[in-house]
């Protein structure tokens, strides 16, 4: 199985086996027991390879840092420069995940730790647009749901860099040096901070919790379905092997919530705060019974709870989460809310139809941004993110050894 | 040696010896060798203890993620309402850092990974004059520097929380009930966030880069002169074994600063940026020879360095420096200069006088926010920080052996 490939596959892959993590480019004493007992295990240095069929950050155990970066193509840019961009960045991607500076990097000794670094791109709908008809692979943006409140600022933009690390000194940097290289072409128009449970402080593959303090994210996609519901085929030419992303920014009312005792919260959400198992199990990854009721007849799991209005009878409506969560120094906090599916409209809107039309938990959770994305697939090394797309030739064998060797130009 | 002791302590105690992380709370099979190797080690569990003769947070080895919280007395609140905050916010504090949720706290499992969480209190300039005479240690604000472009928004505030934990979730929880608690008698005026390498990244006791790439801390004060300069005795009743903390917000240029060659950014300074050594040395914690020339007669490290105009013949003139970076998802980047001394005004003030007067580092640095706190001496379990600055009597053994079962009650 590719180490990828064991992100969060369900009960099954995620359920108490660990995650195998990157080491790839660390010297073995680093990271021997011996070593780590000395509290002189050194983690900087795992990576997450940038090549591939897929891009990484998808599949990639969730990393504990992330910053999403939302850029707007400047008036006038076409595909030319969106190619000029693309190249640009993902040659950046490539060697600042390797742990090497990018191109003329500024501050090189900041690039040393790549911490598991992932660097994944998309293109918003109206990037898609700009491309010839049998490249685009027919995004649209989402319709409305009536409980959104959305503010412009977390909106839909053309371009988005999902940079993630275990390390927030490397996502710090690798987001300058990104945004650097990106502002000839694009703007940015917001950057999004998340995080998760640093690495190593809690067993490997426990589900997140969110800042409500549920557990978040129990039901994800199983790596036997990744062919099927997460990955692309036959939508586009050259969109094989990408994925379209959601990203919603899930603001909770965290003052109400905190005059909601403990049994309106699990009432809320169908499952128990301490372990996440439905109301009707023992365990986080017990099924929920949806059929059960109590001593007096009525259901175990309220039919408005969230987890109940999220199910669907309809094993397609799944997609893989992957979500952070954010608090602003201002005091405003809530959910990242970022999922990967083959197929936006078939397997995400009808799940957000349904929780928009009732859900008990909207009442403490309001979406305040929106954005969908087109993730291309990947690439191979001295090739960029998105040039089958783009309706550009592949690197010549020239180019591909020139990157081999980290000396090849950039065009 | 305590283990507290262990941090920063100059060239002997961090220049390669291993910093001892505390490890109560953790079950000893889940950082044994074999667990750590499977990928399985957790070290969430891991707590600093809040109770002591110094406050925790101050030598403690700096963790992953700190939150700055200024907060104002509300109009009217004397030191009957600061007692009452104290009270409460020791209360959290001590539960909170043993893994432990703050009494009522919403969401409790949110709390149970410590990540070593330290809540470190300090009093600004206005609240010490609220004391009595006998009890007020005489921290003055800090004289004018001509170079300040100081912005009210990062300003000298009544009480600061320091909050440092090696997970930002564990932060995120913490800041929340602790300015839940603290609402009813302080407004938040700003909250600083910080980061540096997370935990295990790097070797432990490396030195930090800033984010302009330098090594940025390397003399630091040794264990050794803990006792003259950093703890405080005899500036007033009750503050022995206290301390003065200043913070500084340091902005830095890096749109001019990426336009700076290395070797002039290393002249700027007098370090080399690939390990931090002096230009006349050979490694990090070598001596800077500032009689040294080169061939063709120039001093080697120019007198208007970064490192030589920070030292100084008397050695009275340092401090214990526990500094964060900081980057705005708005762009903005920079140091939060964290220093504690035992005077302000002889160790760190003429330091700073020294700077501000000439140093080449000025054409990129900018201190925007500047405040300075007493920062109390630790306090025993069912005590509360600033109890005896406060002039209140002791707790009595009732109040001691309630908190120690952690069944005490608010008074």
């Amino acid at each position: 199985m590719h180490r990828r490939h064991l992100l969060a596959g369900g009960a099954a892959a995620i359920g108490g086996t660990a995650v195998g993590w990157g080491t790839r480019g660390l010297r073995s004493e680093e990271t021997s027991p011996a070593a780590v007992a000395a509290g002189e295990a050194v983690t900087g240095g795992e990576t997450e390879p940038f090549h591939g069929v897929h891009q990484a950050g998808v599949v990639t155990p969730p990393q504990a840092h992330t910053s999403l970066l939302g850029l707007d193509l400047v008036d006038g840019a076409g595909t030319e420069d969106l190619t000029r961009m693309m190249r640009l960045l993902s040659d950046d991607a490539a060697r600042l995940t390797s742990g090497t500076g990018a191109l003329a990097d500024t501050e090189p000794e900041l690039a040393v730790s790549p911490a598991r670094l992932t660097v994944t791109f998309g293109f918003g709908p109206r990037v898609l647009r700009m491309l010839r008809p049998a490249f685009d692979p027919g995004l649209q943006e989402l319709p409305a749901f009536s409980l959104d409140r959305l503010d412009p600022a977390w909106g839909q933009t053309d371009v988005l860099v999902q940079v993630c690390a275990e390390d927030p000194v490397t996502v710090a940097h690798a987001r300058r040096m990104l945004l650097k290289d990106a502002s000839p072409f694009a703007t940015t128009r917001w950057v999004q901070e998340g995080f998760r449970r640093a690495r190593g402080t809690e067993r490997a593959g426990t589900t997140m919790r969110n800042l409500m303090g549920q557990v978040d994210g129990t039901v994800n996609l199983p790596v036997e379905d990744h062919a099927r519901l997460l990955w692309s085929e036959g939508a586009a030419a050259a969109f094989d092997g990408g994925t379209f992303l959601v990203l919603r920014r899930i603001e909770m009312d965290m003052v109400d919530w905190d005059r909601t005792d403990r049994v309106a919260r699990e009432f809320t959400v169908g499952r128990r705060l301490s372990d996440g198992a439905p109301l009707t199990g023992d365990a986080e990854f017990d099924e929920p019974d949806f059929e059960a009721t109590d001593a007096v007849g009525f259901p175990v799991i309220d039919p408005a709870s969230h987890v109940a209005r999220s199910r669907s009878e309809n094993t397609d409506e799944r997609f893989l989460r992957r979500a952070y969560n954010y608090a602003m120094p201002t005091g405003e906090s809530g959910l990242l809310f970022v999922a990967y599916a083959a197929d936006v409209e078939r397997q995400f809107v009808p799940v957000q139809q349904r929780l928009d039309e009732l859900d008990l938990l909207n009442e403490w959770v309001t979406t305040i941004g929106s954005a969908v994305y087109a993730v291309p697939p990947g690439c191979v090394e001295g090739d960029f993110v998105g040039r089958e797309m783009l309706n550009l030739p592949p690197p010549t064998a020239a180019e591909q050894a020139g990157a081999g060797n980290r000396t090849g130009g950039r065009a």
